[in-house]
């Protein structure tokens, strides 16, 4: 399929122009350009849904669906809202099973069933079996279009074999070997198969080095991280009994790695873990607003805790001078341990010792930290205000709120993963309320100890 | 090779017991269990240096190499600051060149000299090339060991000629097709081969569709973003008279993007941009209180502006216990429209009018739940104090900052990328300092017109 005009040809910056390869390869092949089904896509989410559903219509069947594919997730959704059930059908139809999946648990189950119905017999089975399991988990995730072979087989009968079939397998770098009862036994990547004598048996091919599966229940952010840590292109999802289910592609990890990125960045703060710059006003404000009320909560603490010394600030109104600096510093301190934290609880396998031992760690640093801005703070205050007795107080308030900011930081995502929640969520939120209200406690009530 | 004791098959909790084929495989493969680099590299790094140099020398010199390759950044190089250089230099020599370019890059220069003296002939002058590549560029992510292969070859020869040099290669699920010149003419997957007849030229098999490449200065996260785009396993790298130089594979790709989402997370609080929970303490330190210095001079910023307005608060002190919930909401505010531009920037190549477009978005996201915010707050303070006025005020003051803080969050990473810098750096620390100064000038400013 061709575009009229790819928005990525035109207006190149120096940093575009130098993947200027991108549009200069039709001459060096002597081919005939064709546009690869995620350009596509880029194109159709800059159409307006009416121009999308007149562009998809006339693109072949097969193309339409790999391009809708490649699409934003809440872009997929608002042009299957629109698109008419019968063709939508037969977009479905034609699409990896994985993707279609992820297109049909974005619609209400009325719509649902209703583009489930006109999907053909064979592909409904497929898509109803792969709407049963979770979305989050390897069995949500898995492409199960897979290349099994009986362990039996001879190099060249399995070679036979994918000649046949492999058109239809979306990326069969490996085969998988079962047993007779099913069971997956082996895994054997092409390039073996590839240099191997034809006589070989497929089962004499195996490495013998453990055989890396998940089953289908195991959450997709896992599965992310073995294929990672173990640099594998697909990771075989079983069921409890062994059998092959399919497999999560290493395509399909790099997206969840992104999502799963996006996912900690944004809760941190109460925005919505699935937000892009593509969603809808509303949706954003409908994630955000219930995180922000929270906020608002928060800050009432701490407010409540100034009003307890609105007295003392009356006196000496300095303090209100200082307050945001105790609090700012103390919850930037812990910020840095928050971060540290969550990339650790995204990238490792989970170990309890080692996490609370990094706590330890992150307290380490906030105080070492902790003791030049003192320093620091302390000097400022006493050259600024001469007022010995208050760069004093305000320097003990920063360093037990930046002491307890450090830990409160870094211990936050494990408290909330010890209580089955995301460790990412509001935890920023959550740690400013806390830095907040012990920085205004430890000034103002030190000031009214030992200043007022 | 085999581990006495992997750390992994004890004490696993629920979460880790779902993926038990870990633990099992062996006896339903039936062959003899070997333990992967990547774990070996995991036992390795939870030893301590001369422990971790005994275990290195008991192993096979070839998974030594491999599993060093696995191991962390940091531990990797204070394991090499402490083996003797003959034996270093054996270790490079069996590593795919891109790991051990990494590891001579973390090492000073005289140490690194020193190892490359040491190094054979061949390997040497491999590494000398790698290491004039920049870290973050295609050349410096790249891996050489590539299959190359003569276009005018048929699938027979080609496969024959794979045969004899597969073994020296790491991941050859493409060749790569060059002309009489050594340009780069196309791609062929192994698939391809192994599905086509014997006798058809290997550039027969080209795929009518653009040619995907990058420039070996190219940037490794564009890299990482294209091959996420395309789904490619490999991405070839060219000079710039398109000569193939080596490819950056899918492998190296996720770490590139986990990477880089730790970078932007941990940047973005002005923690160290590759610090991990096993960073010695003092680098942390070091990284990180550059960036608390400067939030101590952006606090002082903040604090003049309610010094300012120091007889105000002292006459009325309920402004002290508002400051910082005005400042806190419109701070929230802000970091949520900085999570999703920082990810936006992340995730998608640079596209100055969809950004601008999208500051816009955070904008009206802004407003809208600055909207409900303002209410409740009005409510709030009303019902509290019951003072009209000073609910205006306050509600005032929160608006504006609130609307502010929307745009000055979502602004923030887009004015650094166009000045040059890393968009996610310090960025939330310059966010507060915006939100916090103005929002104490509003509510202190308004007060002084208003109230006092």
């Amino acid at each position: 399929m061709t575009l009229n005009k790819d928005p990525r040809h035109t207006d190149l910056s120096p940093e575009e122009q130098s993947l200027g390869h991108l549009g200069r390869e039709p001459e060096l092949l002597g081919v005939e350009e064709e546009t690869h089904p995620a350009d596509a896509a880029e194109h159709i989410e800059r159409l307006d849904v009416d121009e999308q559903i007149k562009f998809i219509k006339q693109l072949p069947i097969k193309d339409a669906a790999e391009s809708i594919a490649e699409m934003d997730r809440h872009e997929q959704q608002s042009l299957f809202q629109n698109l008419n059930h019968g063709f939508a059908a037969k977009i479905l139809e034609q699409m990896a099973p994985d993707d279609a999946t992820d297109i049909l648990e974005s619609l209400d189950e009325e719509h649902r069933k209703s583009l489930l119905r006109r999907v053909k017999a064979k592909e409904r089975a497929e898509l109803r079996n792969l709407l049963t399991f979770h979305p989050d988990s390897a069995g949500g995730a898995m492409n199960t279009e897979v290349v099994i072979l009986d362990e039996s087989l001879t190099v060249d009968q399995a070679i036979t074999k994918m000649r046949d079939e492999v058109e239809d397998k979306e990326i069969p770098y490996y085969a998988y070997l079962v047993d007779a009862a099913g069971r997956l036994t082996g895994v054997v990547s092409l390039r073996d198969m590839l240099v191997a004598r034809h006589g070989k048996l497929l089962r004499e091919l195996v490495k013998a080095q453990s055989l890396i599966s998940v089953t289908y229940d195991t959450d997709r952010e896992e599965v992310a991280r073995l294929i990672g840590h173990y640099n594998l292109l697909a990771m075989p999802v079983l069921d409890f009994g062994n059998r092959m289910l399919g497999v999560v592609t290493v395509d399909d990890v790099i997206d969840i790695i992104q999502e799963e990125a996006s996912e900690d960045m944004q809760a941190m703060v109460g925005a919505g873990a699935d937000e892009t710059i593509d969603s809808p006003v509303l949706y954003s404000v409908k994630k955000r607003l219930p995180w922000l009320v929270l906020n608002v909560v928060n800050s009432a603490i701490s407010a409540f805790v100034v009003h307890l010394f609105e007295g003392t600030i009356a006196q000496m109104a300095i303090l209100a001078v200082l307050m945001p600096v105790v609090a700012n510093q103390a919850g930037n301190t812990g910020q840095q341990a928050l971060a540290v934290m969550i990339r650790q609880l995204a990238m490792e396998k989970f170990d309890r010792k080692r996490s609370w031992l990094a706590v330890l760690r992150e307290m380490r640093i906030g105080m070492i930290n902790g003791f030049f801005i003192c320093l620091l703070v302390w000097g400022a205050v006493f050259a600024l205000t001469g007022h010995l007795m208050l760069a004093n107080v305000m320097t003990a308030a920063l360093a037990i709120d930046i002491s307890l900011g450090a830990f409160a930081g870094a211990a936050i995502p494990l408290v909330l993963r010890e209580i089955g929640r995301d460790p990412a969520q509001a935890s920023s939120i959550f740690l400013t309320a806390i830095t907040d209200s012990l920085g205004f406690f430890c000034l103002l009530g030190l000031a009214v100890l030992v200043l007022v």
